[in-house]
């Protein structure tokens, strides 16, 4: 899950650091043992604040970072484990919220929770949530993007980046007058896409379906370019992104535009939307134009012309993330 | 991993929480669905402190915890994935120790790392490990403790506990005296327990060469009487544990008279020791008694009478642990 912070040094280059560790001590593609497994880590005061988080939503959200996690590496969800570092003032009623928040998420995906662990925490609420599953039959996980694969992302980028900017004005609004409550109901959409986030799990049958063959998926939530390049990276391959393509909501345009945001750096960078990303060959072109909720938003190139950003103009400019700068 | 905090009024009844919610939210009994899985969250200032951990041995003791549960579940690890929530005053090259821990672990057991991720943390160093594995053959899962069973434990117990406090009380000399270097050679053998525990995953095997069918497993992870409450309670029967059974290595015994410690305390409410707790058909007696690093410490008992400590002079007292107050 994205961090929220705002101070994004402290986190600068941690994915090119996390890609580094893997090259020395990982496994590679990991291999078909029959078993995938998925892990979120929420952090407060990083990935949330407990200002305008419902514990529940927390909870709800939490698992389905983990569940997506699974679906997204071809799996099907199956059974989850929740650890939580609790501080001293949360109370038992506390706990039993986010528990019923990760008890929906579960239910609403047939996942079973297996495991339920308590630790004490001398700071903030640590939220561990994993998820597992069998591998499933949407793509041959070896597979990989290649050639000039299609580059394809479901339902719209940006919706929880607008939401959280929503939230974040509204925290500091009754803040300062010292207890206004804020008016949130035409912001419903986006702030549902931030705090109660749902996962399109059922586009990857419908996919299928279609005889459409996803060659590599993942789930956007760290921002569709830091998860693009993240997708590239792994496979050796490299993307040009089509801005004039990046699906957005009108809710977000609308709010973006009341904030003097940029809703393409929403789109880009704004993490938490939970969407599908993924690639297909350029030959089932036909079969996913006909798809709802899916968009062709650019393709696969070759691994020495990096990840890049199709402009309006036609120009091209290096797709960025936070977490990728360094080398 | 036990809390090492002081106040452990913090903790209070966290068990006895996680058993209710588990009973409100949980699945009961896992159900074979081809993978085990198992998840050790690790807070600084909880479970560790980094004053005298060495940030290898930290990461190795935390694959090592999370490995002992997909053992200790009947289950043959063999991935593992890695969520660390690094605060600002960890260089890269911490973090690369980390990891270092944890691939060593990991090359021990035969695991692969198939994911590391990094998150910021705004206060201590957070740790998740996970790791999942294939059910095993060494027991029918759905086995539980019953009857007469007898409850076994392997190695000794207390060491990690001894380790703590001997690391502990030099932490407060070395801080009052300005830098005095302890000396903790003679101390070798139980700090190693404390910070780089090992699992004596080789016994599960010869338990099977030996006939040795257990009907129940778990790993001393939280102090010898919680897990073995953890382990009564989900099967819904009690037990007797013998004091004077209670296997205690030497090292443990000298340092505990030395810092006026009660040895039997740490055997019983001392954790990390990841020793194998586990229970088998008393006509399995005759064997067990044969093998090596194995004792017999109690048996089990119909549920209504509890989980009890048998004295030296034969009278029983309830077995207690912290995090199992409360009802």
């Amino acid at each position: 899950m994205q961090e929220k912070k705002d101070d994004k040094t402290k986190g600068a280059g941690k994915f090119m650091l996390a890609e580094k560790l893997m090259k020395k001590y990982g496994a590679g593609r990991p291999e078909d043992t029959g078993c995938i497994s998925s892990t979120a880590l929420l952090l407060e005061g990083i990935h949330f604040s407990l200002v305008y988080f419902p514990l529940s939503h927390l909870g709800y959200k939490a698992a389905i970072c983990a569940i997506a996690g699974v679906y997204s590496d071809g799996g099907t969800p199956e059974q989850l484990t929740v650890s939580l570092g609790i501080g001293t003032r949360h109370k038992i009623d506390d706990i039993e919220m986010i528990t019923e928040g990760i008890s929906l998420a579960c239910k609403n995906h047939s996942l079973k929770i297996n495991g339920i662990s308590l630790e004490t925490s001398l700071t903030g609420l640590t939220i561990a949530v994993t998820a597992t599953g069998r591998p499933g039959s949407f793509a041959d996980r070896a597979a990989a993007p290649s050639g000039t694969d299609l580059l394809c992302v479901t339902g719209n980028l940006g919706g929880a980046w607008a939401g959280l900017h929503v939230l974040e004005r509204e925290r500091k609004v009754y803040e300062e007058s010292g207890g206004a409550q804020p008016q949130l109901e035409r912001y419903s959409y986006i702030i549902e896409k931030q705090l109660k986030p749902e996962f399109p799990a059922a586009l990857i049958t419908s996919l299928a379906d279609q005889g459409i063959t996803p060659t590599s998926m993942t789930v956007t939530s760290e921002g569709l370019a830091s998860d693009a390049i993240t997708l590239c990276r792994k496979a050796g391959v490299g993307c040009i992104v089509y801005v004039d393509r990046l699906p957005v909501a009108a809710e977000t345009k609308d709010a973006a535009a009341e904030m003097n945001l940029e809703p393409v750096i929403g789109a880009l960078n704004g993490g938490d939307d939970f969407e599908l990303l993924f690639t297909i060959p350029v030959t089932q072109h036909s079969l996913i134009e006909n798809m709802e909720g899916v968009t062709v938003i650019g393709h696969i190139t070759p691994s020495g012309d990096g990840c890049n950003l199709s402009l309006s103009d036609g120009s091209l400019t290096r797709l960025m993330a936070p977490g990728w700068e360094g080398k």
